[in-house]
């Protein structure tokens, strides 16, 4: 991996001269950018980003760090990742407009996105955390899933255009990495940037002592690394979501790839759960339940959306190769079981990526806020138990939680469990 | 597509010349162009082929010709499949040693490959048509299978170097699409060039009925076209394999792609399958049930040599990022369940993918021998109908047929049954 000798890391300092000359960004911005105000706002766990103000407006410039900023210098990981991601914002444009942040300039050298402010929206984990609601969030969530995930395969898109795309992506290899490592092998491991909860111990151990647990979380590993169903975000978590009382976006698309049509809405499961096994830490005694159920409801509502948006697809936008009217409808017969199939097939791939993705969060490298803003240790251990035993549930059983209702419910039998 | 200006069609005039220069070739052939004998023999559906014969020895001189030959210039086709073919070879050659003819060279500019001249090897298909035996058939090709499946895999390859892999043959569009065309979808619905034995209407009618089978076979068609496993021949049935009575290889892998595991597997059984169908047709009575016999013996040597091998395989070689150690070994604990469901895995879509191809192969353009050479046409439309209906009982209900045994008790049931 090569970082090229003209890129060169942002500071507030810097910034303005280096888009001081992009018409499309300071016409957004507005005045000299002597004028504009400069806030390094990056937390997460890679890249430079800034809000950049002026006196017409407000953008955003997220720049790629040739490392894992998390870490360190000592895991480099390649600036390409920018180009991905903008690659995969305009897809996601045009596949569901409205739902991702409008790119106003892309610096391939510089590994940076000038892209749309979203105000006030705030990041939904910590939405998730202060108890805060989110009118039609399964919605919004569920449609992008869908709509990506139809209009992004073979089901809708020319097999040339399709096949043309994986191409493109496949130059993608250190992204996926961290993906395949972090997510599906690590937290059954004792991998040496592993870290989880004292007293957990015990759980961990019944995990790890699970060989059929290890196989179908490889297996479900291979499914992702050796699948091109449609272009997925990769990354589809709380900490990817924006919103305000009334809107939500998503962001972040950098671990875009192609992959099984079941994982974003798994990823996105397993955090919604995360954010309700952690709720009793969060809230007081009066709040608690009604907000565990508000979040389940979410949860419902996502995959209500998912599957109606997708048969809706199906019947609207069928146009690809896979599952022809020739087949079907041109023979006058119908395809409502051949779909009802399909959405089965992706359901049960979701519930297992939604069960590792439970446990990679509470035991790899990259946990979550939802956990580790738990002061209580002890209370943090006995809810991320709860946690761990419902995602092996889901990797071991998948057909046990098929329908919303079977899923929700063994949420609502975990969280009354006492595992520690 | 593109021809390019350069690219001229060999005539056994114009060989000579153009392989005269060829010192990897002159070396093997000796003395002088003038001295050879060209005979071309493609008698295939793709390509010109040629046998060269001079002083010191015999060659196979293989064009790729710009359009489907069986159907004429009207379906135009990318030269570039020799290139793919080419690093087809390459890779089976590395990783199953000895199972493909060697490569002595390779001219991209002319869709041309010269390699080795097997003799007396004859296409396998016209040795089952005749009643021939090979030795160890099963295991040779049982082998291959297993170790191109799992060396092409990342059970065993750096995931760096199987996704650049994957990348390069991204680029192979148009023939994986004559595949998903006419195996997938073609036979269930009135295909253009589809044909089929006058008789066969009603059992073709009852297959085009089940909507359950057509969404099962896009099912296995979204994992063929979306699925990137391993390198697969991707053509490999009897006229793909060449054999004496003592010795097999394989030959022809121009449909070479990324896909499936059971790919290859399930192709195959398809075809040894329509061989014992079709046998009623070829043997006189005495020498019928024992060949039949002789048919299914080879398919379970197929199976158990691939499981054994893949097994070995696994312990052995198992170096890739998948099924890690790490999370069996050296925690002291065993794999060989996790082998154990992957290989049942495997041959769950091989079964789909046999069942598939026993349709295409008398419904759909490219029909084969085992049943064309039927002179009775009465006889002919009925050892089809039990092939198709078997062939939907495995699309319908792979998990009847997970073992050898069941697969080969099911070819007994079908092999009696009056279904005309």
């Amino acid at each position: 991996m090569d970082t090229p000798d003209l890129y060169r890391p942002l500071t507030p300092q810097s910034l303005g001269d280096r888009l001081a000359g992009v018409a499309a960004v300071t016409g957004r911005i507005g005045g000299n950018p002597a004028d504009w105000t400069v806030r390094e706002v990056g937390d997460g766990n890679l890249n430079l980003v800034f809000i950049v103000e002026g006196p017409k407006g407000t953008v955003i410039v997220k720049q790629a760090l040739p490392y894992v900023r998390l870490v360190g210098d000592s895991w480099p990981l390649p600036l390409y990742r920018a180009f991905f991601e903008n690659h995969a914002l305009v897809r996601q444009a045009a596949r569901d407009p409205g739902a991702v942040p409008e790119v106003f300039h892309f610096d391939e050298l510089q590994a940076l996105i000038v892209m749309e402010f979203l105000s006030p929206h705030r990041i939904l984990r910590r939405k998730l955390i202060d108890g805060e609601r989110v009118e039609g969030l399964g919605t919004v969530l569920g449609n992008f899933c869908a709509r990506t995930a139809f209009r992004g395969s073979e089901l809708s898109m020319k097999s040339a255009d399709k096949k043309k795309d994986v191409g493109l992506f496949s130059g993608n290899v250190e992204i996926p990495a961290i993906t395949e490592a972090l997510v599906f092998t690590d937290p059954y491991y004792a991998a040496e940037m592993n870290h989880h909860t004292e007293g957990l111990a015990p759980v961990v151990a019944t995990l790890r002592e699970n060989t059929e647990l290890k196989a179908r979380a490889q297996r479900l590993l291979m499914k992702f690394a050796s699948n091109t169903e449609t272009m997925v975000h990769g990354d589809l978590h709380s900490g990817s979501i924006m919103s305000t009382a009334v809107d939500t976006r998503i962001i972040d698309p950098e671990f875009v790839q192609y992959g099984p049509f079941g994982f974003d809405i798994g990823m996105l499961t397993a955090n919604f759960l995360m954010a309700f096994f952690s709720q009793p830490a969060h809230r007081n005694a009066g709040e608690l339940a009604g907000y565990q159920d508000w979040i389940l409801q979410v949860i419902g509502e996502t995959f209500t959306a998912f599957d109606a948006e997708f048969g809706r697809l199906w019947k609207t936008e069928r146009t690809g190769m896979l599952y022809p009217a020739a087949l079907f409808e041109d023979q006058g017969q119908t395809s409502d079981d051949a779909c009802a199939g399909l959405l089965a097939d992706i359901r049960r791939d979701a519930m297992g990526f939604c069960g590792i993705e439970m446990h990679r969060r509470t035991l790899s490298l990259a946990h979550n806020a939802d956990f580790e803003d738990i002061g209580d240790k002890t209370l943090k251990a006995r809810l991320e138990a709860r946690n761990l035993m419902m995602g092996a549930e889901l990797v071991l059983k998948p057909d046990s939680a098929l329908s919303t209702e079977t899923l929700l419910e063994l949420a609502r039998q975990f969280n009354v469990k006492d595992i520690l």
